[in-house]
């Protein structure tokens, strides 16, 4: 079953507004980051993992590795969408968010994005995923 | 000459501030595209080129249709980074911007990104860049 | 019956993120003007008045004049707030918009602004609340 | 001499851009006070006062209390402005800080904002300013 088939993991939904869509309406592209960035710091939170405690609570953290984002379709000012996460692909210390955004008036597909994260020493380097978080991971993968 | 070799079309210089970074003093990953959507705007701005005209003065635009963003270096609150624009590949009807991060203080790359714009018809559909247009990019490309 | 007795004309519930607190857990100050420019924009567009097409529409429109805020109680990262408009005062061409942001938890009141209004010709000058705004105005004060 | 008289203890020039105007290209009210705390931060950190490092050095730090700003002239899209920070008025436990955003096309004053700080101790309660740092203040205040 593909990652896009499960239901999401959290969402948030909300209408852009003025300060997310440029002159001519068009979604600016980095508006999706900030949201995205709520929606996944929340689901931690609710999760019991909160990201700031990480470091102390467990002696490793998670860093952002890398992001990427398609724009599939024009949104604009006013549109409602609702940002799905999931957990994609996991990797030795590496694992992947996967963001889908929905316009809610059709449910059309209008975004896609990925956040790859690494788990990392206190001092920022590289570890392998620990066990138990790699526990989290998949049963989150699996939810 | 790979493009990296080339001085950038046009960059900013700032201190990341608290807005910027997070509780461990590390980046958002959502930090660097309104930077970039800054610097890549009034570059267009100062090349008699701003975006919101486009459609009316030349009877197409561009929208962005994906970005990638590779964070390579941790940077943290008060560093100071010079982020520069290049032009990049440029296709049929899509071409692309990419932007490098650069801790000021050391020279270290520490970010890097790509924009990836498409040339469209008034009513959003691709279309094969303006000739004038690609002049102008290859033009950037050389620069 | 003062304003705040009043049911709010509009509100929304959210979360406080990483990217609206500082190192300290503490709001940015800036945090909550995003936030009511949305709550704002989103009450008059499900009212029927687009900012964008006002001016188009009625031949008047209307920009920001002033802001207040008073950050009464710390909140702080992951803290759900309700941020709640209301209409204030109406005067001549000038008029109030009031937010109150509660602590949901406790429903306590951590902070409070105004957002001061004017009605403007299409060249910017300020012109007498237009009688149909001014009954508008004066319904949602009642509301 | 007023405060208006006296040079600018720091400032940073900058151009608008599409994410800080709306589709009018009127300046969104939120704009300034994320490049007020960029200019403020900044200013602490070059005087060797990190803002998120006081509590631990000196067993105080600040907290916001209330911002004012009023918008006096319309700014649009790509003007180029200048933020400049003042210290105004120093009482028992609060001071201010005094922003004039400058057009720097015709040097008009198009915006002034406050922002008014409070000394607190390490759990949050209002004290009076420190000796040393209200010398530091009105130093700034002469400067």
């Amino acid at each position: 079953m593909s990652s896009e088939e499960r239901p999401a993991l959290h969402s948030h939904t909300f209408r852009l507004s003025y300060g997310e869509t440029d002159p001519a309406g068009i979604l600016y592209y980095g508006t999706w980051f900030r949201r995205m960035e709520s929606v996944l710091s929340e689901f931690m939170y609710l999760e019991g993992l909160r990201q700031d405690e990480l470091k102390d609570r467990f002696g490793w953290w998670m860093v952002t590795r890398a992001t990427e984002c398609e724009y599939l379709i024009a949104v604009g000012l006013f549109d409602e969408i609702r940002l799905e996460l999931r957990v994609g692909e996991i990797r030795t210390s590496a694992f992947v968010f996967e963001f889908r955004m929905i316009r809610v008036a059709d449910g059309v597909l209008v975004g896609r994005a990925s956040v790859t994260d690494v788990t990392v020493s206190p001092d920022g380097h590289p570890v392998r995923i620990p066990v138990e978080f790699r526990e989290r991971l998949e049963e989150w993968a699996r939810r």
